[in-house]
């Protein structure tokens, strides 16, 4: 097929919309592959819709190899299925809800969890009719709260999203196996450089999850690895041990004069001894209730992950009034010890640890302070932002931070939804057997917006041959002779089984057919321009950049050399 | 490919949905196509998804064909837009509405005009960017009222539409007639039996529209044909002239005394004359305020063709309580002459024509009584009942009438979207030339349904290859040598390129997997049967019942002729 610049909806920009901060959203909207609509929701123009078939394709390649049966379930669902599970409080805010005209509630589907189980309740019965996978490529929506990046987070969005169902831990296990090696395959075929992480599962509930990672300086994404054992997680899902030794023999609780030291840093400036050896006491807000979080005094409390925590419940830092209606509460100067909220604490301040932390009393701090013995921890939660240099939970190397885009998210969720609607089927032994599930996602739009972010250049895009909306961009520079040139080299592509786009506009600058290319980002670009009138055209790299000149024929046989 | 049933999510009924009245829903049902979500929601199961892509990628290639430029815009759409243009109020139940956490107001797209022509808009700005023919393959929501018949009319369903954009009206022309051929083609070649017909424009605006309509016993619409010349139109569109000829010399008007004769029935019998010599006046509110509409008395109002003509006004028959408040309105003998209500007419009555009518007294008539010489019509509308037998409007001769599903509609819209969105374009001239523009549609989920009506028999479905779900069903009697043989020929009929849905379920009785067979509909059947042993299978035509028995090799050589 060719494509033609002159009659295809293509308009290409010159300067980016001044909200686009990432490269994937300048470049996506400059090259006319994607328009925003609204906040969030995307028209994908011809060329983008192209590039978002070709992902959508290999995914659907990959998925039918593992056997994954393709179907097609609804976007507007009832809201009784994610009241059912929960879900609709947890997801709160991200959720769009609608009633129809009799004033039945609806949401438009974030993921399809409720309604896959519903299916597979309605359709199976007996052991013999599992395992089962099944897919669809399907419209998601999500009300967030600052969409943004373009494509990259959407409110409108493509996803795949697929459902495991088995009898067993172990049939989940092998089609959780299946997912992984075909997310592999997927994104190896995308051309994305991607790494396979530790997650944590947030409102989808289950036990095992693993996240694909794109590294990319605009992704939302924070994730360790390690550079001595193959450890890598997402930085929210980092689980670190204690690393902090129980004291020897601590002796009894000392309290200290400490004026004027509300801080971590002016505490141990007074004391002379490390942060580290400090415990600092967040006061917050759980659904109303005052609760202290500790952390060691060189550490940061992660609010998002806090949050994630204690999610559904919605988590405030303290205010003025909170403080002003418990004057047991000293600001600055708050220790575990003897009060009578909920306390919280990473996972460092382990029983037998000693520390300095607040008295309780203005001006004043206690020493030897030992958790277990004088103050107890309600729940130890991983809250601390993971920092570069922090041990590697497996080797203890120290761990090193990156930006990535998820693309790709696997649970193993077992019998979380199963149990909620009582999927149960015949078991080989003929008792009722409760149906295990995994389910597994990847953002399909999204998965453009990151292949842009990691193959653009100071030019424009960059696509990888299979998923480019062409094989080759052909320009005509602009004489007669050259425009000729160019509509043989297209036909002759097109015949060969290339897809081509041409630029046969008439009144473009030859200059500003080359940046369009480059914009565009088609991976060869053949060009009729200076000796076209000799049958020379040029061919170009568009990745490397690199150019050569050759009679149209030798061109035409390297470009339909089925190894390019 | 091959599809073994023993592992496809598919579970046949013996008995169709209590409430599944036509043929589509029961079958569709039955055969495990598609699931009920929720009412007027469904879900495409893997054969139904299959069936489904089938008539998408038809569409898809014939609108490639005509230039066509695939996109794929959201769902979720300002209100804003469908305000600008009055749709939002006109289509009102109809469109699901929801706000965003911002309480920004947004629809679910029920058609696509307003965004298209704002993102033209946007794209365009020369002649020569011009003519685009722009189309989706896209999920549509309408809140019907009576969500029914399955995916024929549902409330969440997938459409084609597209539009296209011009600088003139002979554009326009050429658009509408590449969308009419391509249409032709598409259902031509999904097997439909279908008529084009003149059709009314409702909601969408603009001036000329016919419908594609598949005549079939279940559809909603009802379409006029005429058997001498090529008059088709849907009976909401039929316009007919007045077929009354005007009184050669009416006389004065005459009041006679008619006792106990309320209706048009016991008038014509107490005066000796034919009810199309009577007017009859149905009294109707318009947004409550009390109307009459004049058809001659042996005619009915169709209602549902008056509250078209009169949206978004509300239409509702008189109340009691509408009467008693009016003792100027006698119920029974009510006539347009001296009435100071509103006066509607069907165009038979026609200035000149004279009629007998209620004389605004009880138990009295009036005779003589002349349209435009004793009453005035304020607007005449086409709001009668087609009946078998009218007359066509092109030649007289007498129409019949039909049943169809609309699957396609077409429209030249003219500048309704882009007055309203000011879409100016530079012209060749230098000067801005005001957007022409039109609007195509296809029910794609629809024309499955459609298809299942037009095709199924006593035993179930029964598809048109290229819609078909496989190209052949492959049949595993039972035994041993039986399996052997089908999974034989299974692979044989893949490897030549075939799509194969083989049923190998364990523990099926042989008639209960014919009587599958039969149901799902894939068009040629191979039964390894009786003789298995000797390599004998059985072929059989899924439409005709056809049956014969051959060696594997020879059903295999038969099978895979390109001409099959």
């Amino acid at each position: 097929m060719i494509q033609r610049m002159s009659r295809i909806l293509l308009k290409t920009l010159r300067d980016a919309p001044a909200d686009a901060e990432t490269t994937s959203h300048q470049l996506l909207v400059r090259a006319g592959y994607v328009r925003r609509s609204s906040a969030g929701v995307w028209s994908w123009l011809p060329l983008g819709k192209r590039v978002l078939d070709n992902v959508a394709r290999i995914v659907r390649e990959e998925m039918d190899a593992i056997g994954g049966q393709e179907v097609l379930l609804p976007a507007l669902l009832p809201r009784e299925a994610y009241e059912a599970t929960g879900r609709a409080e947890e997801y709160g805010d991200l959720l769009f809800r609608l009633t129809d005209r009799k004033g039945t509630a609806y949401v438009l589907g974030p993921t399809h969890e409720e309604i896959f189980t519903q299916l597979v309740k309605d359709q199976v019965s007996s052991y013999k009719d599992l395992p089962v996978i099944l897919y669809q490529i399907q419209t998601k929506y999500r009300d967030e709260a600052r969409p943004r990046s373009g494509v990259l987070r959407g409110r409108e969005f493509q996803m795949k999203d697929s459902y495991s169902f088995d009898t067993g831990e172990e049939g989940l296990a092998a089609a959780y196996r299946l997912h992984r090696e075909a997310y592999q395959r997927i994104f190896t075929r995308l051309g994305l450089d991607f790494r396979v992480v530790s997650a944590v599962s947030g409102a989808m509930g289950g036990s095992a999850s693993e996240e694909f990672l794109a590294p990319a300086a605009a992704g939302e994404d924070t994730f360790v690895d390690c550079p001595a054992c193959d450890y890598a997680a997402n930085a929210e899902a980092v689980v670190f041990t204690a690393a902090v030794p129980a004291a020897a023999d601590p002796g009894p609780v000392e309290e200290l004069d400490t004026p004027d030291t509300p801080t971590i840093e002016t505490l141990a400036a007074h004391l002379g001894v490390p942060a580290s050896a400090t415990l600092k006491n967040l006061l917050v807000t759980v659904d109303g209730e005052i609760t202290a979080v500790g952390v060691p005094g060189d550490r940061e409390v992660d609010l998002g992950k806090l949050a994630e925590h204690l999610a559904p419940a919605v988590v405030a830092l303290v205010t003025a009034e909170d403080f002003a209606a418990r004057p047991d509460l000293v600001r600055g100067y708050v220790g575990p010890q003897g009060l009578d909220i909920p306390y919280l604490a990473d996972p460092r301040i382990a029983p037998g640890t000693s520390w300095i932390t607040g008295a309780n009393k203005p001006g004043r701090h206690a020493a030897n302070v030992v958790c277990g013995r004088d103050f107890q921890v309600d729940r130890h939660l991983d809250v601390v932002t993971v920092r570069e240099g922090d041990p590697c939970p497996r080797c203890g190397t120290g761990l090193t931070l990156g930006r990535a885009i998820e693309i790709g998210h696997i649970f193993q969720l077992g019998r979380k939804y199963t149990d909620a609607f009582q999927v149960d089927v015949l078991g080989r032994d003929g008792k009722p057997v409760r149906v295990t599930m995994g389910s597994y996602g990847i953002g399909v739009s999204r998965a453009v917006a990151a292949l842009a972010e990691q193959t653009a250049d100071a030019h424009g895009l960059c696509w990888p041959r299979e998923v480019a909306p062409a094989d080759v961009h052909v320009v005509a520079a602009g004489k007669a002779a050259q425009t000729e040139l160019a509509a043989l080299a297209a036909d002759a592509l097109h015949a060969a089984g290339l897809r081509v786009l041409l630029d046969d506009r008439a009144g473009v600058s030859p200059g500003a057919k080359f940046a369009d290319a480059d914009l565009l980002g088609v991976p060869v670009i053949l060009v009729a321009g200076r000796r076209a009138g000799e049958g020379y055209v040029e061919l170009k790299d568009r990745r490397t950049g690199e150019r050569e000149e050759l009679q149209l024929a030798e061109a035409l046989r390297r470009l339909s050399r089925p190894d390019l």
